[in-house]
């Protein structure tokens, strides 16, 4: 990650949604001295107030207008459902030229709204593969996006000042520490429906059927969770606005992926009904390797059980 | 976690498997003192050495007559496919009188087998909600049991000689830093279905259909895993073998879970489909409740990500 020098430094940086994005992205910011003040802007008072609070933001201005007067940075961090109407607003409201930045997980969805907002101002749509499952001004932290992988998924623009535009959202994702890839917004949702999507949608089913399963109790479930289910309660924990969001934006893509799932979950099934050891070996095996090149690629600790075993 | 009285100590255990569990067993019995000699045995004289040599036992014998000679505590930590054959030797081997415990994750085809070898020795089916990722003698671990729960599925037996070894085994399993649950043993089968096997299933199918797709590449999978896939590659790297037996041997509980979980995706399913944004909001709500009570109840730790962000 590299500080960035005087002359790249924002004069004023608006954050439209202080959740765990957008207040990761201020502190992340703050830490690399990109912008000279970070404002945020929330629809709710409270969120507003605590951002300022907990020092995510300088400041939280009550109006949208007011967190955008001046601002040559905005970053969108709001729900993807609300991305549209948002940007529509900052296209119309910001200072002319200035950067705006959006977070959202689906892409095609933001690139079809930006695409005819006109170019008065420079939307470029990014997705920085990081989060945790809490959300909040207090869940951010400046760190969150070191070693991770930005995608950015340029609208079809090649003035000269959109692709400066562009190459400026790379550097800041840079200098929060992320690693940058530009990419079709197409490819990004359907790569994005197999490695976060499909699992957090795999993850809230599982957490569902528990649920309900009238023969085995919730105390139960509780106290037998270390036998896997609690890996997949991490991520079912996750904002489910935001997750509801990405589903109704995403769902060619999320419906494609999940009829590979099924249709892998169908053979397995098959295996198991019919006692097919040699399938289930071998589909077993394969778990390995991606988990080894996931770890050798940085995006994992190297320690069994995330770490969370106590090793006395 | 009690140390077990001089009176309490075994002469000499026998862990026949030496793999997770088995290992992480003889060093919690080890750092409890709840044996005086402890010795291993494994089919593959690969793992017999190293065993050894990792420090996990203090021999390991190239025959199981010989690892069986004067014990008075027996452990079977194979995969669960091979414990009907081992514990029908076990029971004709072993000494008089000894305590026999296995720790498969299956318990009814456990306990039909040892059903059928008589009285000599006594067995105690047993299962251990606790494991890692990684297998072998190395990844073994002392303090693996700490805060987990220990299920007992014991026998039809109501002689007090059986009775005394199923306290016994409780015993051990406190001794070791487990808490102890007595449980029929279809109900265990069940109970485990949901919070381990079928876990595992999802995991395993997720890793086979992102192998599978032709359209995203590995290494986009490896870079973007971040956004939740990494999550489900640590069960999927668990011991193929292992997790072959559990699913062949627990059949009927499985696939009935398995209904309830492919139900609940259809239904979110066809609400991604018609755009049903209020079933998806309402499902993707129940996740945090049950991970708080997990965390609560000592099961997880209570930091995101599993704690592994790099925090500055």
């Amino acid at each position: 990650m590299t500080n960035m020098t005087d002359t790249d430094m924002y004069s004023k940086a608006a954050i439209i949604g202080v959740g765990l994005i957008g207040s990761s992205l201020a502190r992340g910011m703050r830490a690399a001295g990109a912008a000279k003040s970070i404002v945020g802007y929330d629809l709710q008072a409270d969120v507003r107030a605590r951002a300022v609070k907990c020092g995510a933001v300088d400041a939280a201005p009550p109006t949208l207008e007011e967190a955008l007067k001046g601002a040559d940075l905005v970053i969108v961090s709001t729900p993807v459902g609300a991305m549209a109407a948002v940007l529509a607003e900052v296209a119309a409201k910001a200072d002319d030229g200035a950067l705006v930045i959006d977070v959202g997980s689906v892409k095609g969805a933001v690139v079809e709204a930006a695409t005819s907002l006109g170019g008065r101002v420079h939307i470029v749509p990014c997705h920085p593969v990081a989060g945790t499952e809490q959300s909040g001004p207090e869940a951010g932290f400046a760190t969150l996006f070191h070693h991770r992988w930005s995608i950015i998924t340029p609208l079809a623009r090649s003035d000269g000042a959109y692709l400066e535009a562009v190459k400026k959202a790379a550097a800041l994702w840079r200098a929060v520490g992320a690693e940058v890839e530009i990419m079709d917004h197409l490819h990004h949702d359907l790569a994005l429906a197999i490695t976060s999507h499909l699992p957090h949608l795999i993850a809230f089913t599982l957490v569902g059927a528990a649920d309900d399963l009238e023969s085995v109790a919730e105390a139960e479930i509780v106290k037998y969770s270390a036998g896997g289910f609690r890996d997949f309660t991490r991520i079912a924990a996750s904002d489910p606005v935001m997750w509801r969001d990405v589903f109704l934006n995403n769902k060619a893509a999320v419906l494609e992926v999940l009829g590979r799932f099924t249709e892998e979950l169908a053979l397995l099934q098959r295996a198991i009904r019919w006692g097919d050891a040699e399938t289930l070996e071998k589909v077993f095996s394969r778990g390995r390797a991606l988990r080894r090149a996931i770890v050798a690629a940085g995006q994992e600790k190297d320690v069994p059980n995330f770490g969370r075993d106590e090793k006395a």
